[in-house]
């Protein structure tokens, strides 16, 4: 197909027409040409080599995936590394680019990059281009579509596109093109299927003083009667419901018949929507800018927080009696697996009514397997838990109430010293942070020093960001807050709900990791200001018996023993007699 | 004169030709019109009309000095504050301003200013545009210069020009104007007495391959022998000393008779400089950026580090005796007052050997007056320190072998419970600070709010920063690190020497501050990569009276009692043995 087109290079993102960072299979391209699965990375391939750009998470998977491949794995952020555009600058003349699964801002990168490389080489669009040669490709999902009341998420759609409607009248637009799912999900109070543990529904919103248009029906125009009914809900709120596969066209013509200054986000509308829509409306009638939906979602109203704490009280009964079954089962001597310890927490989440699935693969890690921060539990071959060390559950349920999130890490059997150190510094970090008091306006990157110095101290260090927010029933994954050192001014407001997840790595040892869930909430107003702090969601006790005394303060102590009171106040009475006493044994004050 | 050259408007910064905090008299232009001293702001005057811009640090001191002038105080930063573009869009067609004393980005700032705010006004350039109507302005300073050997600051001028010539080969360019005159005196080891406080001399340098042409000679041609001695030297290296008031016109004619790229920091180099050396090159000759010496500059050399310490030993005995000495006179009831208790410090500053006058002007605070932390002691009237709560002494000191900065806060009798809590809480932060432990690459915002939790988790803050970098015989107060809540990319380096002084503020109560200043140095390398940490460089005890134990945890009890302990092992055998024994009391473990 190169050589037929005279295309000298050809390159994909790990993303889809959408900007995810989780695609389903129809977009997985990268996975379908090299075997990589990892989330994100860039693939390249010339006539007679190919190369794969990703970043520190996933070095040691692209290098198993890729091996015999002929795929050259180039590190990212690594010095030395050669970068994606002077790769092709001294490979190629003209480089195909899928731009539906490309965002503009990362065609725009690629071609300042390029120039910057100093070559003349030429990017061309060819939005789809795989569609030729992959055969057997799974088409674009289209599951049921499920509508959340007003009850349930606390505000409704109307509203929703009023205030984005006020947006766009403040900021001088008559219109907003929206691709990102979890978004548009959040606008519209909708719900899907289309990506596993993303419950979002493949489409694109357009938002206008006069018009909602909703680009989800299916090519073939049929409609599953739960769909249908969902739809009937929407066009009666004066929601348009298009054909998915027409937006560019649909759009182009809408623009062409007036004169509208669009609003989109260059970083996540793909390369192609954007072409179209600024050929329609003119270049200077394109305003680009973060979207508004991003931060709203991110704070939460007040039902949505009530329902995250439910979901974290029916996750937690789910966490303690995992956690009872496997301590019982592992001291029994029978060969439990990781995989058959992950079978069973999904087992125990499905068991709560409005469970929607898991949030994410589970992490059951056992010994050496936990070093691995993104370990994928093989469903053959995994580890079996032997009575010793450490072992690490990261996992988390999609509810119709709420997403949830966490991980503990508890012993089996002996531990050493080391492991009890680590397992007390991450602690003791995790602790500083939960327990965090700060002004409005603080951003988390100026937070995250507090779950790390106590590693630190100890010249010890983990890889990963500390906190990433969490969606109501969508991602478990979302900004625009975080807390990493990255410098990211997005400041913490009440209604915020973020990680809490400071961890250590030993490669071929032990792993640890902690994490609870934090909502940020307002504490008080004085005269130095208005102050924020955190409530922990997570209701799952702490392992206390790793944790080396001598090394904690006297209010970490006084903090982990309130913690694990609450827990077993909260749970028990939800909890059958035998799983409420082995609770009551493990939260006894240190 | 505004009318009769048809402006509109007419604006002032507070800055000088060199882009400098601190000016020379001559370039206090808006003192000379408003009375305001501060200094940071920008005035600008219309024809019956004139407003002050200026950030919180200024708000009392501008709101009182501004009183009755009809002059209007413009609070930066608050909410529903007018900008100056905003204000100058509604009031003027033509705007004049003074681009010998506003740098190149402060213009360009308010051009993009003006013109977001859908302006048409004009800014007209006119260099110098009070020197008509003040009478009596002070001449350009042009006091001695002196040299410093290689021995006592650690690298050769020669050396240091060398690397900035390596410098712009590696950056394609063929030469670099330098206007900072921090960077100047560091780069040619020079010092002078040009501006209070700081040792800089008034002067302009180029750098190119092959030459180095320093812009510093008197309009009048006179050199004193000191000043005639030291270009001699500099002439011997190689450097050409030329006229200051002849800048821009001898390099213009250099520019014109050679094509050079040449780099320049526009938010450094004057309007004027800029435009008329841009006319001369070519705009496309000008590379814009920020110099690399003010990183050099920071990073100290062990010789350098030897100076400091020597610095604050030596500072630490005058202080000691200072707070010796005042507690007796306050004890014995003869009534001393802040102005005589700075005399008396700077007294004992003088009288080390190296001493070359306080660093800046010393802040002594008593009581209600220490709740300003830019409080400035009256020479008259100043307040008489009783024997009840706490006083605040800030002061440092320059001396040829380095430069100081402290700030102690003693009780000079009772204290309340308020004030204690206070004392105890700004003293944790300070120890959490200097305790931290991180990796390479960490900076300094990441770093603030180690030093803020302690007073957070009581809902208390300050509203400075944490830490400025200091120089080595040099300003007070340098760049390129910090430690603030204000996000700065640039990283803590091994030899970079910074403060570390967090405060507490209670207006018509009293002030609280605790500054030590900290040497960051490397700690350790291991497989989670390089480690740093920080050295106390101030030596004087830290008065344990007021420290409320309950609120002290073992490790910061244990921190302050080691200090102590240090500082008295170290300072004793320099005191006499009254002073001595008395430091002995003062310095007992907590």
């Amino acid at each position: 197909m190169m050589s037929a087109n005279g295309w000298d290079a050809v390159i994909f993102s790990s993303s889809d027409p959408h900007g995810s960072e989780y695609t389903a299979a129809r977009w997985k391209q990268i996975e379908w040409l090299s075997g990589f699965t990892g989330e994100a990375g860039d693939l390249a391939v010339t006539m007679d080599e190919a190369g794969l750009w990703t970043d520190s998470r996933f070095f040691i998977q692209a290098d198993r995936q890729l091996e015999g491949t002929g795929v050259e794995l180039h590190r990212m952020g690594m010095s030395g590394t050669v970068s994606l555009p002077e790769w092709l600058s001294e490979r190629a003349g003209t480089v195909a680019v899928d731009g539906l699964c490309t965002t503009r801002a990362a065609v725009s990168g690629l071609e300042s990059g390029i120039c910057a490389a100093g070559s003349s080489c030429r990017i061309a669009d060819v939005p789809d281009l795989l569609s030729g040669l992959w055969t057997g490709r799974p088409p674009v999902p289209s599951m049921p579509v499920m509508t959340l009341s007003e009850e349930t998420v606390g505000k409704s759609r109307y509203d929703k596109l009023t205030d984005l409607r006020k947006f766009l009248l403040l900021n001088g637009c008559d219109g907003i093109i929206i691709p990102a799912l979890d978004e548009i999900a959040w606008l519209l109070n909708v719900r899907g299927e289309d990506i596993e543990y993303n419950p979002y529904v493949i489409s694109y919103l357009f938002v206008s003083q006069n018009e909602t248009v909703w680009f989800v029906k299916k090519d073939d125009g049929t409609v599953d009667p739960d769909t249908a009914d969902s739809f009937r809900e929407l066009e009666a709120d004066g929601v348009s419901i298009m054909p998915y596969a027409a937006v560019n066209e649909i759009l182009s013509e809408i623009f062409k018949a007036e004169e509208m200054k669009v609003f989109m986000d260059p970083r996540i509308v793909s390369h192609t929507l954007y072409k179209d829509i600024s050929e329609a409306v003119g270049e200077d009638n394109i305003i680009a800018g973060r979207s508004p939906v991003s931060l709203w979602k991110a704070v939460k109203n007040s039902v949505e927080i009530e329902g995250m704490r439910e979901a974290f009280f029916e996750d937690g009964l789910a966490m303690e009696k995992f956690l009872f079954w496997l301590e019982s089962e592992v001291a029994s001597g029978r060969p439990v697996t990781e995989w058959d310890a992950s079978v069973k927490l999904t087992s125990l989440r499905a068991g709560i009514s409005g469970y929607r699935g898991d949030s994410f693969a589970n992490i059951s890690a056992y010994g050496a397997n936990a070093a691995l921060p993104h370990y994928s539990t093989p469903e053959t071959g995994s580890a079996v838990i032997r009575p010793r060390g450490l072992y690490l559950v990261d996992s988390g349920g999609q509810y119709v109430f709420g997403t949830t999130d966490i991980t503990r890490t508890v012993p089996v059997g002996e531990c050493g010293y080391l492991e009890k150190e680590d397992y007390t510094l991450v602690l003791k970090g995790m602790i500083a942070l939960s327990a965090a008091v700060f002004p409005k306006g603080t951003a988390g990157c100026q937070l995250d020093a507090l779950a790390r110095m106590p590693l630190w101290r100890s010249l010890r260090n983990y890889g990963h960001g500390t906190g990433h927010g969490l969606g109501f029933y969508l991602g478990v994954h979302e900004g625009p807050q975080d807390i990493r050192q990255n410098f990211n001014s997005q400041p913490l407001l009440p209604g915020m709900i973020t990680s809490d997840e400071p961890g250590m790595y030993r490669e071929g040892m032990h792993g640890i990791r902690h994490e609870n869930i934090l909502l940020c909430r307002p504490l008080a107003d004085n005269g130095f200001g208005e102050w924020l702090c955190f409530d922990t969601l997570t209701l799952c006790h702490i392992d206390t018996s790793p944790v080396i005394r001598e090394l904690m303060t006297a209010d970490e102590t006084e903090w982990l023993n309130a913690y694990n009171r609450r827990v077993f106040e909260t749970l028990s009475p939800s909890l059958d007699p035998e799983t409420s006493a082995w609770l009551r044994s493990k939260t006894l004050p240190l």
